[in-house]
Order: structure tokens, then C-alpha cells, then sequence
């Protein structure tokens, strides 16, 4: 049977019917609870995946022992794909960041279609294109930006689309992992986030994110940006 | 005729003879002199280019006038070609460290190529994800290194291969930009050049960079990284 998750992927956009029931076909739904391991850097690779819903962290683990969180994806997010071109190595570790499901589909399948597929090669390209780009925007934050500034991107991009006054949000997983995402320690995050409220007019209390105006926070982060709000280009 | 640098890209490796001529028979070498912009950010693309001789600096300029550089770049390197993914719009500029020799081709027959020629398109998949593998190196790199431990694994993938005592290097370009290309001011550079010189016993004089005995900068930097010394999956 077809799989609306499938169907709507990047990777399988407009592919033959025939093919995407071959992936379909074998598609597993695996249940992870928060903190469980999906695989590790290093493992040898037999799958990769689609978020059906949750958060996902995808890491390194430094010979030190601490954590260089690289990426957190939700829904219709796929990973683990490039080890098809490590030697079906996984080259950084992932894990549930909340209860997820997540569809497993087999490696070996998306090397043969790449190859055998000139239309999912393709595909493929423009999704790491794609990726490309966030990460290019990710060393460009991480190179210029403040800790205030970064945490203002963040919030800008959870921002519903046609908003600009009243907004309410609410931060969509915890503030270490926020630090972690963002590339900060938990205290200079807490520092940060005193200045942003200071400096933008916003406020944070536990989860819940009140931002008045979209202006003054799109002003003072997107300064150290070469985007400016919104920032279309990049999810 | 052939064109050897043509060949030696990954993007070309065992192509078609044929389309490689197409390639090879367009390709116009560019000399740029030291400073000199090869495109801006929201230009117009027309051309991708490989690298013959010389360096240079990929980067975004922010809303508010700094420079993020994201890469910096020397012989053999292909840039430009994403754009191909891009409606024809360069997603970065591109400018020459010091008089460069580049090869430009255009983006129109690499476009015609990835899709119609299968083996061309599995390439830049290849490629890609190389450069995916890079990227999230830098990401890692700049969330969880210190300054003078990213300047030590700077230097440490300058060392020759197999070289394990008395190394003496040359820094490849000054030291503003080295401090841009690691994603700090150059008072900070300076600072962490101090404190990492007392750390692991290197020296550094001008552009000379004299180091006794690799273990111990090895052991400084990598602890902060995913990666032992020598980490031969980036060069």
C-alpha cells in the first residue's frame, strides 16, 4: 500500500508508482521512547529514516565525552540516508528526543534506486542541496552571531508564517537541549536569554515564548545574518 | 582537448569521454588578482568553477556589514556548482585570497549533464555528501572546540602525511583571515595562540609554525572532537 509519508519526502516526490511501492512495501514502524538510542556513530548501517512524529537529535559524541548536538528534526525529516554513500557507516548518532515513530526503510533499497533511478538520484541531489544550505546558514550563525542573537533566530523560525504582532509560541523542547542545539552551555543560554528579553521587549516564562512585535527581534538577530526575516529559504 | 584538472575532479571521475570533451572544450581559464570578487551573494549564475591555482574565500555578508567565511579554498576545489539547485542564483560570494588561476565552466552544461547523464549525477551525490560530511565537522567543531583548540586542529591538517616529529609548517594565508575562516576576531586568535603555544609546546613565528612532537596538540584538540588524529575522512 502507499505511503502518505513516502509520497510527501523530497527524496520520493514524482518517483515511478512502481518503485515507491517497493519502498512502501517494506517500510517499518518502529516506536522509540525519549532518550533511546535509534543508532550510533560508527554502527554499521542497514536503514534509513522518516520522522512520522517526535523530535530527533542527531549528534556526535567527542572523545572527551561531551555532546555536539549538529541537528534536531521532526516530521517528514529524513536521516541516516548518507550512509549509503560512507559504506553504509553512520556518521553521527541519533536518538528520540520524545516518545517519535519513525519509519525505517532499508539502505540497501535506496542504493539500488540511486543507482538503477535516474529520477530519485536526482531527487537526492536537491535534498542535499537543500541541506547544504541550512548547514552554510548553520556555520554562518555559529561564526557571527551572539548567544542572544542566535536564541532570536530560533524563536523567529517558530514563528507561524503571516504573523507579525501578539505572537505566542512555545518552545518545542527542552531549554538544555535549546542550548545544546544552539551551541551554547545551559548557563549561557539563561545569560542569553535575560538579554534578549532586555534588549527585544519579548518574554519567556517556563515554555511559553510572548513576542509583541516582530520587529525589533528580527532587527537585533537578523543584523548578523546575510537573511533577512523571513528567511524563506531555509525550514 | 583533455583537460587534466577536468579529470582529476571527483565530479568527472570516469565520465563519458564525450561529455567530458563537451566540458573540456567550453572550459575558459580566469586569472584573478588577490582581493578580487569572483561573484557576490544573489548574483546571476552563469559558471561553476574549479580551482587551478591559488585560494579562495567563500563567504555571506551579513545585514549588518561583517563576513562570515564559510570555507576557503585551494587547487583541485570545485565552487559554485550548487547554484545549479539554485534557479541559477549564487548562495554565497566568492573572492580571490591571492592572484588565483580558476577554471570556469558553465552551469547550464552541468546542468543538461545531471540530467541526462546518470553517472554524472551519482558524482555530485558523492560530492555532496563529502561536502555534507565536512560541513557537519565545521558544525561540531564551532559548537564544542575552544579557540585554541579549533587553531590546533587548523594546524594539525596541515601537517604532511606520516610526518610525526620536528613538523615545520607554513601557515597557508595571514592570520585575519585564518581567524575569520575559524569563526573568531583576531584579538581572540591572538590570545588563543598564546594560550595554545603554553599548552602544547608549538611555536609559531610569523607564517612559521614549528611543532616538537604531534601527540600533544593532537591530544589537546582532538579531545574536543569526534574524530582521533589523523582524521583521514577530511581533508
Amino acid at each position: 500500500m502507499e505511503n502518505p509519508l513516502l509520497k510527501n519526502t523530497s527524496l520520493f516526490s514524482d518517483i515511478d508508482a512502481n518503485l515507491l511501492k517497493q519502498f512502501s512495501d517494506v517500510a517499518i514502524i518502529h516506536k522509540y521512547k525519549k532518550g533511546q538510542t535509534i543508532y550510533c556513530e560508527g554502527d554499521s548501517a542497514q536503514f534509513f529514516f522518516i520522522i512520522k512524529s517526535g523530535w530527533v537529535k542527531i549528534f556526535h559524541q567527542t572523545l572527551g565525552g561531551e555532546e555536539a548536538v549538529t541537528d534536531i528534526l521532526t516530521t517528514s525529516h529524513i536521516f541516516g540516508e548518507n550512509a549509503v554513500f560512507e559504506n553504509f557507516i553512520y556518521s553521527h548518532s541519533a536518538e528520540a528526543v520524545e516518545d517519535c515513530e519513525i519509519l525505517a526503510l532499508p539502505l540497501s533499497l535506496l542504493q539500488t534506486a540511486i543507482n538503477n533511478n535516474h529520477k530519485i538520484a536526482v531527487n537526492m541531489l536537491g535534498a542535499m542541496s537543500y541541506h547544504r544550505k541550512k548547514q552554510e546558514k548553520e556555520i554562518e550563525h555559529l561564526t557571527i552571531q551572539t548567544a542572544p542573537q542566535r536564541i532570536g533566530c530560533f524563536l523567529l523560525r517558530l514563528i507561524p508564517k503571516g504573523k507579525t504582532k501578539n505572537i505566542v509560541i512555545n518552545l518545542p523542547y527542552d531549554k538544555t537541549l535549546i542550548a545544546s542545539r544552539l551551541g551554547m552551555k545551559p548557563e549561557t543560554l539563561s545569560r542569553a536569554i535575560k538579554s534578549l528579553t532586555e534588549k527585544t521587549g519579548i518574554k519567556i516564562t517556563g515554555a511559553r515564548v510572548d513576542i509583541a512585535s516582530i520587529e525589533s527581534l528580527s532587527e537585533f538577530s537578523c543584523s548578523a545574518c546575510s537573511s533577512s526575516y523571513p528567511c524563506e529559504d531555509i525550514t
